[in-house]
């Protein structure tokens, strides 16, 4: 079975000689320096990931890791658990808004039953059911320290998986009703902050029910006691199983030097604990776009990472990640496509 | 020859029956009301403009209108003039950055000399110079009133025949060593602003030549004496060609019911212009993006309009709308294909 300490090992600085090479290129391309922002670094960044000087992007991919949550038993949603099982099939069926925007931005979609409660089957379904669902952390654990682990190397072997067939772009998606409270609770440990700090509403909840969620978090936390130091104490305590998916996502494209663009709140707290795990993971990162759940600004700014896309999205799935794919895509043309000051003829700056 | 008029008399409200439609149909697919952000307002704005329910998108194009700036010889630029033909066979040539961005959003690229200071061919080329280049601002109008309502035309004949061409989404795109100049001078003019308040670096000027620019827009301001209840007064005496020109390419794409994006601050002192002079025209315009350049926001705040993307861009030449091409479609794709809950057998939000 694939170690993740092993994995962890193998995830390295980025290249500099490819960012100095990529950066020296965007200074002769035929606009002035710096005026095309945030693509002159998503550019020179791609450039350190792939060890190339002009990376292009051949086979992009998001992974969907679905699971349920013990704690919705304590009213936490605004929707019924069912929704998680019926929403995969969705997903399956490729009527969900990730099917959409991957049509769209040409990227495959690997559905993974990490943990659902309930019994799905469908051919494109990969089925790596953990358990049914996490226990109620509202009184225990969330799971065990072997389930954890059982979590995250699934996702680092989805990961690898992707990686042998060519897929060098990865967005990390999710689907989980409950899995906002699990989000906040890694949070508000990891970051060390008030629940009420890293709590939003989620699916949709009403200020009573936000109230209560918050309580519920505090509860979770107090009853836990995860140990801050060890991310994969609070992992287990706290976490989801698609959220412990997702970091073995995230740990396993680092290493294998495949960028990653994260999602939304639930993504960014896997983020989180890959990068508590393995701190060099972070420059493998982009942040897709800013949810408008609370929390997750807090992330970004401990990692960080500046969003490509602020839309006011809240829904998970990977849906602003793979939209984000677009804007690497153009940081990626505008920087391999351009022509020189030289090679058009094109007077540059007076000095 | 057009008449402005007559095209600023065709442009009507959005469809309200559409509008709603579209708002009903969000609603009832598989997400959480709301949970996609903007891409449901565009996708709610698109049916307005098109009447249609669910709306497609099927020939894009880029507008690039070139021209040159008489106030140049003021030194308030960090480039040459000469680098306004120089990127315009650039553009012809297929190696700029809005190159590059439109083949990746698949749009055409119609690049118009509208009043460049220089000898100018290519077959691709749209040779409609209405005069070479401005005069200097700082010392006499830009151009007369004759002149800017034969740009403002141009721009709408450019725009009829993409129409005509079906091009169903338009972006604006300019390039003008200069053009910031004249940018800043409208929109100090039209919003009532302190010039300094609408200055920027431009390509790239520093401290002490942005204290020389904000001098020369005053001078400019304080010498032509613009009526600021007549748009077309502005315009004319602190205008540029390309600028009129996007003014009649907004004019004619919302006379048509065409959505147009707007790139960055020389492209929405157009789109200014173009809303005091028909208000009708606003909710055709998407902001494609908020620039670095001072002012911007000034401008998207009084058309009331939020940007789509946020990529600290400076550049021009249509880059950010072509890029929030992706956005939009993102947002069509959405609304257009994702199943409803009914359809898809998913439980909705528990009342």
């Amino acid at each position: 079975m694939t170690d993740i300490y092993d994995v962890m090992a193998k995830i390295t600085a980025l290249d500099t000689d490819s960012i100095e090479q990529a950066r020296a290129r965007q200074a002769q391309l035929t606009k002035p320096a710096g005026s095309l922002g945030r693509l002159e670094e998503v550019a020179v960044q791609m450039a350190g990931i792939t060890r190339s000087v002009t990376p292009i992007v051949q086979r992009r991919a998001v992974v969907v890791m679905a699971a349920d949550h013990g704690v919705t038993a304590e009213g936490v949603s605004a929707y019924p658990k069912d929704v998680t099982p019926q929403m995969v099939l969705n997903f399956l069926a490729g009527g969900a808004a990730i099917n959409a925007l991957a049509r769209q931005a040409q990227a495959d979609v690997t559905v993974v039953d990490i943990g659902v409660a309930a019994d799905l089957e469908h051919p494109q379904l990969l089925s790596r059911k953990v358990r049914r669902g996490t226990a109620n952390m509202a009184r225990e654990a969330a799971m065990s320290q072997a389930e954890v682990l059982q979590a995250i190397t699934t996702g680092i072997e989805v990961m690898e998986n992707l990686a042998a067939q060519g897929v060098d772009l990865v967005a990390t998606g999710e689907m989980g009703i409950g899995n906002t409270t699990a989000a906040s609770a890694i949070t508000a440990s990891l970051l060390n902050v008030p629940a009420e700090h890293v709590t939003g509403r989620g699916t949709g909840i009403d200020d009573q029910q936000l109230t209560h969620k918050v309580r519920i978090i505090e509860q979770a936390i107090a009853h836990n006691v995860p140990d801050v130091e060890q991310p994969l104490d609070v992992l287990a305590k706290l976490g989801g199983l698609e959220i412990a998916g997702l970091v073995g996502v995230i740990l396993a494209a680092a290493a294998h030097r495949i960028p990653v663009i994260i999602d939304g709140f639930i993504s960014s707290a896997a983020a989180l604990v890959a990068v508590a795990l393995a701190p060099a993971a972070r420059d493998y990162l982009f942040a897709g776009h800013l949810s408008v759940e609370r929390g997750h600004r807090l992330i970004l700014e401990k990692l960080g990472l500046e969003p490509l896309l602020t839309l006011h999205l809240r829904l998970g799935e990977g849906t602003g990640a793979v939209l984000a794919m677009h804007i690497i895509e153009g940081a990626l043309r505008t920087h391999s496509e351009m022509s020189t000051f030289a090679e058009a003829g094109v007077s540059d700056k007076e000095a």
